[in-house]
């Protein structure tokens, strides 16, 4: 059993996902082929390499992940095998894999050039369905990930906007919206240890402030705006069984403020 | 083979679906997870009994459906085990099960409670990954369900508004608006029974009118309002090739009228 | 290991996908299913022909590509199986195969008739379901297609518009518009050999103009409109990393020209 994991910012109704897919279960049909998530805003590399650091994981070892966020398609970027954890992910080398190298360093990085792996002939804005899809597919198969191509000595990584402590503050800022409108921030519960959770605490976003930092929703009211540590262990803002974005009118990067 | 589906509010190209794909394949990398649907409006326990009603009978017998509409993710409701004909249930006990339940009594009944289960530690506020979904890799791996917990006595059931027949006429409601903008009423097949299809019965929705009870869509012209028996046995009022919502502008929970 | 894949206008989130899917594994629980596409729009039969010619000949050989888009579903129109290329398809005979039918000539084509092999009853307003499916699934199994009922003779279809090479100059048009905002012409690469692709060559589309035709996104700066090949070989319209279709407020249908 092979699973094969895919991230894309294609969207997910696109017929460019199945194409991905057909090209894989060509190659080999008995993979178990996963959507990790196609609504990766377009070119938002960031985004991708959140939704890969939160969930890619969770999977069984061995998984291959691949993650098409690509702007840089058919340009002199790299295509890059990496393995991270007891994952294995095929992607752009554009940072993708920022977040998930920066919590452990990956133990085999290798540029993907050796074309016979490839599908032919290679549509240069389509690297996903030529390049990634059949070298994920071999891999899953068996192909040694020495025969990709050379080593990659260092993955390409973004800038990662860290919370900041200082005395009784943090300061961070809101990184994500999930689906049900909760504001997701860069404050992690490392940076919360010792900050009390009573109504001494306030969080403040943009000029919304909450008392308290809470462990679920329902532990509050329907309407009421409150502060949890969320399953991704980062500090969230919600309104309980309604969207905090479109309520306060809230977008990413907003700065969000913990104080005690 | 083991199906598992999958039922929530997350949204379809949420990362949290991935994150229950990811926990379900780690214990049960041969199981076949299928989404019965993301995209019941959040919090909406009423859509979310609907969807698994109107759906999951047809799997194969022994299927394991998980249900994650779960506005007490955390507090002290149940989270339950559910036999019901030859299906099997994973969900909160907060009314997810109410329609199912309502045609044929569960076979059986169990709490979730056994925490060597689940996974460690647990989010109080991602239930669907730490608990619902290792249980259901169990189960579909063989766990007896005995295992999971005490009996459950009964399941918490939410009122489901009827429609009422009487003398030459029956009043009922809409109950949901289908991808077509069909508006799907609460009017059954069974009800329907003996009431004229012709041009001597009435359809009302608002203060929109039609005659007749059509067997499809295509046995009037495009742009015809019309009302007919749906796939699940249900009046519906559609528009032919067109959305009715959209075009009359109603909504859920909209008075339906059908009188001879 | 048999492939099925899905293709229709029931929106990704509705469980009428799940219905099908349902009724596929309770026959063969060893199928694949794999979702082509379910976000066709409503009804249109063209959108759904493009889906299934750019994608479905790169799935494995003797997968069942299952398309419902079927504004006619319960009326006089056939159900058809259709043998192009290595693969296999079950539709209704509307014009679903008519891209693909106009490349090469289907080698086997079955009216679906024999009723032995469907869910009973049918419901007239979802064929999807209780025909196409168990027949997919009974197909998929070993089912002799020449058991589905009699010959037919010659599919529906639909005309296609072609572009016009004269001179120099193509005239085509905007025959999709895909999830970046891309507008994908009815001009094949084929029509574009011999047409330079520096400078001297103008594509214009309602009042924009660009010069050259490149081969990627990236070779241009964010924010400029540009030309290209893309991956299903046909010329595209883009804004490098933005959406042209809104930016440019441009619709499938508006007239494209290329002039050198």
């Amino acid at each position: 059993m092979s699973v094969i994991t895919l991230t894309t910012d294609f969207g997910t109704g696109s017929p460019y996902v199945a194409a991905m897919k057909g090209v894989l279960l060509a190659l080999n049909p008995a993979a178990t082929i996963v959507d990790l998530t196609h609504d990766i805003p377009p070119q938002d590399i960031r985004a991708g390499a959140n939704a890969l650091a939160d969930v890619s994981q969770l999977f069984p070892a061995g998984t291959i992940h691949i993650a098409v966020v690509d702007p840089g398609v058919g340009t002199s970027r790299e295509i890059v095998y990496a393995e991270i954890g007891a994952q294995r992910y095929v992607c752009p080398d554009n940072g993708l894999l920022s977040r998930l190298a920066s919590r452990e360093n990956p133990s085999k990085l290798r540029c993907i050039t050796a074309e016979k792996w490839w599908r032919s002939p290679v549509a240069p804005t389509f690297h996903g369905r030529d390049i990634m899809a059949p070298v994920a597919a071999r891999l899953s198969l068996g192909l040694d990930p020495d025969e990709l191509g050379p080593p990659l000595l260092e993955l390409t990584t973004l800038d990662w906007p860290g919370a900041a402590k200082v005395a009784n503050r943090i300061e961070g800022l809101v990184t994500a919206i999930d689906s049900f409108g909760n504001l997701i921030t860069n404050i992690t519960r490392d940076q919360l240890a010792g900050v009390p959770t009573d109504e001494s605490v306030t969080v403040a976003c943009d000029d919304h402030e909450t008392q308290g930092i809470f462990k679920t929703y329902g532990e509050q009211p329907p309407m009421t705006l409150i502060a949890l540590v969320g399953s991704s262990d980062m500090l969230e803002i919600a309104i309980v069984e309604d969207s905090a974005a479109i309520m306060l009118g809230i977008r990413v990067g907003t700065p969000v403020q913990v104080r005690w």
